[in-house]
């Protein structure tokens, strides 16, 4: 092995380009490759920007040229030489035009060969690259992601700034509170019997930061959540989190449409259209099926409840008797597409959602295949077709049921199973919009109460300030998702500042006067020395980069993710501990064996 | 209460001045205080900025002065109004020079009376302060630096991002390893048994990254330590964490002076001179007796083993004859301020830190006191004041020890007293330097064994590689702490890139083939694969803020720190937790009754 001795790199390999011809310089990375053709020794060298080509021929100082030979792949070099126009170029790399011809060259490590290829077309399985991670970090695909995030956090963070905000860290050994998921918690050993909690959220500590005056505050924190992981979910999780005082919830989606602009201009070079439509969450409900609807592509959902009152159809007119709904899809021009055995498949995506069937019909040019026509009347049938705008070729899909959410809720599901089975979605498009006036609270038949739908300190809207005791299915809050192609990139809510209206807050969602206290007793205190209207949101920063740079798991945009059972493969984290650890803590292991 | 209605911020309070006079704004904030006088009300309205005063006369409209007298302190309002200059200026507030003549007033929120008063010049007992920290975080001494802390940290970064530099994100659910101090635990619920540790700092990650080919790595980090508090320490605080590959120790230093470069002058408008002195460690500890020398004063030690050589007097002659050594400090000019008992308590100090005593010479104008001169010659004597340069005036103070490092120790801790207490101190200074070529390894009596002192993966001077084995105390480090006015501030190390090496260290360090595996195994396979030359360093940001805006705790800076028992008043962090949620992570609490 040798040192760097005097050399240092002038240059990164991937932003050497044609006009630079004729420069020395010093570039240094690792090996992807080495060949020798016909006495020419060819290497790649990569570095954190991209590869560059190094040759080495007769010409080269013999013992450079010796080095050369030696060179296998992950040897880690630095050298000299004089950039010169490749004569056979290339597309596949950034730098295709150029080569470095070398002069001087220093192998500062040797490497022993990589379980698997360290290339981008590769099929390796999870387990081993995990378990590498650092071999698959160096595969351009795996690291640019990595890079890319980087570079987003500054970007985010240097809007905030410039919009007069501070970034404050707030604690993350806190106190457990319920109202949430499942904390991560930390024995204290200075304290015993007692725990501190990891943080869902900064929540609590970003609402006093506005009742200590901060006015307005942003922070990319790091997050916990003890829940069984899914694709796009980690034990562990960056949320970019702001909160601002005396504004109104346009001010802050006007913010934030800002910072979108500007992420998506600077990093993608698209331009993002603002104002975001602001879509009342009934509309969403009804339109799409969804509290995240993916706008790229049409297949709404309509009401056709009208068209079925009076109907003989025993299942419709039984709902309908109940007060229910009648929704419908028409599968413009899918018939073709839709075989019977896909409308069964369908269905079954249906009654995942809770629906209890769904009614369909098949408008082929042979004609229709249908499971509830012949129960129709002639005119009922055509005020369907009218209502649907049916056409040969189409495909209708029903579902009824006494809960318009329930039945909306399913048809929203298969509407994205076709849309993504048939190829109905732009890849291309990036959809934006705010989900608003979401309601204020949902009924949990587990918890046999009224729940906050976002958490208790969302602010009623004020036209239903009257009803939040009376009448809580019906109330709405000023809360705000936003969404980006059918995912929700992030929400948030205006807060109550009235300790008055957290109080009957509280007492609508069933917590007793004690119960409160308990929870968030310092905080109900510290709304009552003044408390500026505020309101704020928070982003999943993973999800945003996943969405941005269009990978699949937000494993891809995290350096050292956790997997399924929660451990990370590399380090072998979580493990067993010394008896003197737990001892120190108070604290045992209750195994079963 | 009111809400904002139409009206929103124009202008910020601190950012006001008289060359907008004449000018309508919209403003908003809390009342610091508000007061009659004669039929005029003034009130002090404060935002994140700053104060401004806002005037209602009898030219007001009647509805806006009715409100106006309302005003308690802590009522959160929005105004408008025109600007104008002041009558009566004033410099207590930046903005004294004009005031804020009010048209339009809304009250967005009522405040009850405060536990205690929120202006910079109170009394209060910091347990009442820290309960209601949000309170506290009003007045402006405490606001202040937490957002002058959010400038540090943007240009910390911005400089970074310029200098090639990625931030990414490391785990904090990790594994625990040995050798340091005691990890903070996470039971993990998927896997029974296991725990994550939240990590002391990402010194295995920063190195992986390294591995990975990310080149240059950088993180505002948070970082954990079970330790029990002082002043400058949290369980929980903020770490400027950077490495960097294909570099030397010296580009580190060079870069990281530029950053300290960049701060002072953004935060300060401080010059600070570049380069930093390189003092290597043996320096630092002959001079100043401490690896962080405050060099703002004199008082330097000076080795006079050489006076003592074959004298009789017993102490000195004994620790000679074991191979030691005598150090002294010339207290110039202190000796009317260093009175017999003054030096009784200097000697307790040198006890404290490991010498077994202290001999003294005070020289005064009525002759000399001293502990030790009547045992010596005059040829002693005389050696010993010109080795001084002892006058009239002086008091000189010394330790003999078998061990140079404890003798210096001692005296460091002297120096340093005798400079607090006797204002030898310019606050105004900030001294720079480095702290270089570290012991490489540190022998624990506790342990039977040689310690890493930095950590095991210090890469050891080269012309000390063929000691490690065989005199592992003769053995320096490519180590360097940067210290600013005796406070380490940061530091870091060039890591081993050559896994034969690595070996060597475990092997050093007494650690076996399966210890050393189990601990760092994964890291140990990871050099294998081809390593860059690579080496960083870490700040405490808490403890570089606190320098910076001359704080005397980290807890100013820091919004909701912890205190002595590691609780944080506010929330009531840590608490107790329910059963359930410990049957979950098959844990018991084993308390004692």
């Amino acid at each position: 092995m040798e040192t760097l001795g005097s050399l240092r790199r002038t240059n990164y390999c991937g932003e050497v380009t044609l006009a630079m011809a004729g420069q020395e310089m010093t570039v240094c990375g690792s090996i992807a490759r080495a060949r020798d053709k016909g006495g020419i020794i060819f290497a790649d060298l990569r570095d954190t920007t991209g590869i560059l080509q190094l040759v080495f021929d007769e010409d080269t100082p013999k013992d450079v040229f010796a080095k050369a030979e030696s060179l296998k792949s992950e040897y880690v070099v630095i050298c000299r030489g004089k950039l010169r126009e490749r004569a056979a170029k290339t597309d596949k790399i950034a730098t295709g035009d150029v080569e470095l011809y070398v002069s001087e060259l220093r192998i500062l490590s040797e490497a022993q060969t990589t379980p698997f290829e360290l290339r981008d077309e590769i099929n390796v399985n999870d387990d081993l690259r995990l378990r590498y991670r650092y071999l698959d970090l160096r595969r351009p695909s795996m690291h640019e992601p990595i890079v890319l995030r980087s570079k987003i956090m500054q970007i985010i963070r240097n809007y905030f700034c410039e919009n007069h905000f501070t970034e404050i860290e707030t604690p993350t050994l806190i106190k457990s509170t319920p109202e949430g998921a499942r904390d991560y918690l930390v024995p204290s050993r200075v304290q015993p019997g007692h725990f501190y909690a990891l943080p869902q959220s900064p929540q609590l500590y970003k609402q006093i930061l506005m009742l200590s005056g901060f006015d307005r505050y942003f922070q990319l924190a790091h997050c916990y959540r003890d829940e069984d992981l899914r694709a796009d979910r980690q034990p562990e999780f960056t949320q970019v989190d702001e909160e601002m005082s005396f504004v109104s919830e346009d001010d802050i989606m006007t913010l934030n449409e800002g910072l979108i602009k500007r992420l998506w201009k600077e990093m993608l070079n698209v331009d993002v259209e603002t104002p975001f439509y602001r879509m009342p969450w009934d509309e969403a409900m009804g339109r799409f099926g969804s509290d995240k609807p993916d706008t790229r592509f049409g297949l709404e959902i309509q009401d056709v409840t009208e068209v079925f009152k009076g109907t003989e159809f025993k299942p419709f007119a039984a709902v309908l008797e109940a007060g229910g709904t009648i929704r419908a899809i028409n599968a413009k021009g899918l018939a073709d597409k839709l075989s019977r055995k896909n409308i069964d498949k369908l269905g079954e995506v249906a009654k995942t959602y809770g629906a209890k069937g769904l009614a369909y019909s098949r408008l082929t040019a042979d004609g229709t295949s249908s499971s509830f026509e012949k129960f129709l009347t002639d005119a009922e049938k055509a005020a369907l077709y009218a209502a649907l705008n049916a056409e040969t070729g189409d495909v209708l899909l029903l579902v009824s049921d006494t809960d318009w959410v329930k039945a909306c809720t399913a048809l929203g599901q298969v509407r994205l199973d076709i849309a993504r089975k048939h190829g109905l979605i732009d890849p291309d498009k990036f959809n934006f919009l705010w989900v608003v006036d979401f309601p204020l609270f949902e009924y949990s038949e587990q918890e046999g109460r009224w729940m906050a739908m976002h958490h208790p300190f969302t602010l009623p809207k004020a036209e239903d300030l009257d009803k939040v005791e009376s009448d809580p299915g019906a109330c709405h809050a000023v809360a705000y998702d936003i969404v980006l192609n059918g995912v929700e990139m992030g929400g948030g809510s205006m807060r109550i500042n009235d300790p008055a209206l957290q109080d009957r807050m509280f007492h609508a969602l069933g917590f007793t006067e004690e119960k409160a206290r308990e929870s968030f007793g310092f905080l109900m205190d510290a709304y009552k020395f003044g408390a500026p209207p505020h309101g704020g949101m928070a982003y999943g920063l993973d999800r945003m980069v996943m969405l941005m740079l269009k990978k699949d798991s937000i494993r891809d945009v995290i350096a050292f993710p956790k997997v399924q059972n929660a451990g990370e493969p590399m380090s072998g984290a979580p493990d067993v501990v010394d008896e003197q650890q737990l001892k120190d803590l108070s604290i045992a292991l209750t195994l079963k064996d």
